[in-house]
């Protein structure tokens, strides 16, 4: 047998898998272990090769082969499958030991599981993990949450497993208390979703109104991708884009159904942001985009209704208007991720949790499916004014994203005149032109609220709550004392 | 005292006082009973000459004065006030007594509550009612769920005091069992969200783009008031314009604070929605519109932002613009209430309610806030149809939004182009340019899906999920089997 592992990961479908050989090839003896043992057994023979694995059958025996304090990954479903493989587990830990759930569990479960652990004398470490398998091997973003003693113990690990930002940053830190790292993953997840939505609607822009097909609009997206919109997500956008179905000879994506899946994440940011009053348009579009394609029977009814006929820009017109939805795509994007931002800085203050957004801007540089070099930009606006209360507020993204905006009304405007659903660069800009109206009708929303419900109003002219007696004389009353 | 009562009413804040009242005045004896005993005496003398109440101090006098089958209306706060108040008065019932929760509870603590209480024989009856303090007295809309037989005991009594439709029909029906009615109201409330949010938007833009001030602006709406958008909305969308505010003779919306409140219910229709899968972006724009205007710090930040600076429009374009907003507010208001039906089909589906549409369609023709002539024509559409999929697919209702979508589009891109944030019209018309696309670029997001997560993808030409080896030679396999 090996020495003793300094860490061990439970759950060994692709991404416990590979995460387990992440560790091993960076030099750490793994312990490994999974439900069905014929799992342990094929990692071992198939990757035994790259590093020291010490294969467990039992609980006992993956526990006993960790060294003390015991690091244990758990690498399950979400929900009660972690609670499970935690209640497993649990009894045979000693006080310190370390369990980190790196699935993607929602914040309020890993709160109640932190509380509950902790008063076993167990750390629980809620830790995000984005990249997908290959990141998972050769280097993903981590958002561990939890004790902060436990970072200590894990941040030698967790540095050596995860991505380096281009300056040779790990792309993990410690994000604060019990669910603050899945919390974070979740939003990473809701702003992933509002990326992708936001560049299918500018493939959509370029295919419908440019005219151009799908390998030219590939050709776009990596010339895109060598400016400020550097990113992975643009990146691959390109790889599908100018990809050829074998089969058929057409175009990839014309033989992909357009029915967009999804797997909650984004779903449960929306709620959460609904829950913390923080609007993230951007993100619930995307969400929404996603079920709609789905229902095939409500598109179907829907298929006959009238859109208008326009012709397809001439070469010159389509180049420049390709220049505008990269405008548009640029600027809806800052909007998305201010969206976002506002939500971990809502939340880290309903919860106390001391989130230094600097610090997420700055493992997302690298390793997660948002990687882009736009990061870095955030993270150095956040580490100048960690009180920024908005990304437009800061002065770089304030200038690019005016400067962007008559091009992005163009974008949006010819959009619906041609007829191309554009719900997240138009809900982008609806946010945009809402932060900086100086008068919001929101007045007249308040004034029908007093109206109907006696709901009480403020006035722009002095402070307290009034009410006008609607029914009666129409005279106005203090409502608030 | 008086003979035995036929309801009694526990809560006598306004709405339960009003509607305790309404049922005295329609010739019910009812028992009336508050937490605090004050409440009680006043309602007595103020408004006992209105007809037969007997006044209970305690729980136990206050269900000793009612009939059997008791028939008991809860009108104190959702959530644990309402728990509460049950469980001080479960105890003291029999067999087959009623509990209805005429409160704006959560569709899913109703849920829970009518299991527990069935468990002790007690019907336990979650009735949504809208109409505010002035429909409880005067006749409001009533959404009851829970048992067959409770509706049965309760039917006569509803009937008598809900609103009454044009036609003379009662404003209440049987919505369906346990959460059914609780559900139909939070609807309600996310659609009245919605119809305020467009209103809002379309004052703004006959503000804003067409130089309209608030007087002129009423009398649009009084006009539009007279056609297809007959709603007490818009009534009372003319009524709050056109007055004046005394204390400084401005018009009255211009001294108002321009941040709209909210209660939750909007955020409840989006948070269930998401978990229905059912896009509802018409509701949560509205619910991120009034969080938004309510960010004080957030729009301070945002002030200087630039946007565009465009001429007011000239008198005869003015009035051509006014007309293009009728009908994008016409439009969105149809495409709004496609997505809340849907979610009620869902949920309907979903839980077994076997929910009638029209029947709600129907009661919501009067008493309540969203109230409107066109809600005649919807309950047509459904009763000519029971399986109609979307609103949309009514010919009616298709045609009109088709002959609106030219000037729907125009209505948006002038917004758009003037600066003017209209979330609710731009996303109502990106659902509708979604519904009927014939290729959504949802093909291009679940590419990208199958490219970073291997998350498969299905294709138009045949069955099965299949997956590309992006990372290798990107050859395609299948992926279910």
């Amino acid at each position: 047998m090996s020495s003793p592992a300094q860490i061990g990961v439970t759950g060994l479908a692709v991404m416990g898998r590979n995460l387990a050989r992440n560790f091993a090839r960076r030099g750490y003896t793994v312990a490994v272990h999974n439900r069905t043992a014929a799992r342990t057994r094929e990692l071992v023979a198939e990757f035994g090769g790259e590093g020291d694995f010490v294969p467990a059958t039992t609980a006992e025996e993956f526990v006993a082969a960790l060294e003390r304090p015991r690091r244990l990954v758990v690498m399950v479903k979400a929900g009660e499958p972690t609670d499970a493989v935690i209640e497993e587990f649990a009894p045979l830990l000693a006080e310190g030991d370390i369990i980190v759930d790196g699935g993607n569990a929602h914040f309020a479960d890993t709160r109640r599981r932190e509380r509950s652990l902790r008063e076993r004398g167990i750390h629980f470490v809620g830790a995000g993990i984005s990249g997908g398998e290959e990141g998972a091997l050769n280097g993903p973003s981590i958002m561990p949450g939890g004790p902060a003693e436990s970072w200590e113990a894990l941040r030698p690990l967790l540095e050596s497993v995860a991505a380096k930002a281009a300056d040779g940053t790990p792309c993990t830190a410690h994000i604060g208390p019990d669910g603050a790292g899945h919390f974070v993953k979740m939003v990473h997840n809701g702003i992933e979703y509002a990326d992708m939505q936001l560049i299918a609607e500018a493939y959509d822009l370029l295919r419908t109104v440019a005219g151009y097909e799908p390998a030219r609009i590939a050709e776009v997206f990596r010339t895109w991708n060598t400016g400020r919109l550097d990113s992975y997500l643009i990146e691959i956008t390109a790889e599908v884009l100018a990809h050829t179905d074998a089969a058929t000879g057409l175009p990839f994506v014309d033989v992909v159904a357009d029915r967009a899946e999804q797997k909650g994440t984004g779903r449960w940011t929306v709620q959460t942001a609904l829950d913390l009053g923080v609007p993230v348009s951007g993100i619930a579009e995307a969400v929404f985009a996603r079920s709609l394609s789905g229902h095939a029977g409500l598109r179907e009814a829907c298929a006959e209704l009238p859109g208008p006929r326009c012709q397809v820009l001439d070469e010159r017109d389509a180049a420049r208007f390709a220049d505008q939805v990269e405008q548009a795509l640029y600027a809806s994007k800052v909007i998305s991720y201010a969206q976002g931002w506002n939500m971990m800085q809502a939340a880290s203050a309903e919860y106390g949790w001391g989130v230094d957004l600097a610090d997420v801007a700055a493992i997302w540089r690298g390793g997660c499916i948002i990687r882009a070099a736009f990061l870095d930009r955030v993270r150095a606006a956040c580490a100048a004014d960690p009180a920024l209360p908005t990304l437009l507020a800061d002065e770089e993204f304030a200038e690019e994203v005016g400067e962007a905006q008559p091009a992005w009304r163009t974008a949006v405007a010819t959009a619906v005149r041609y007829g191309v659903p554009v719900p997240g660069l138009s809900a982008a800009l609806a946010s945009y032109d809402a932060l900086r109206a100086e008068r919001l009708p929101a007045a007249l929303t308040q004034g029908q609220r007093d109206y109907f419900g006696a709901h009480t109003y403020r006035r722009t002219d002095r402070e307290g709550a009034f009410h006008t007696r609607w029914g009666q004389d129409r005279s106005e009353v203090r409502a608030d004392g």
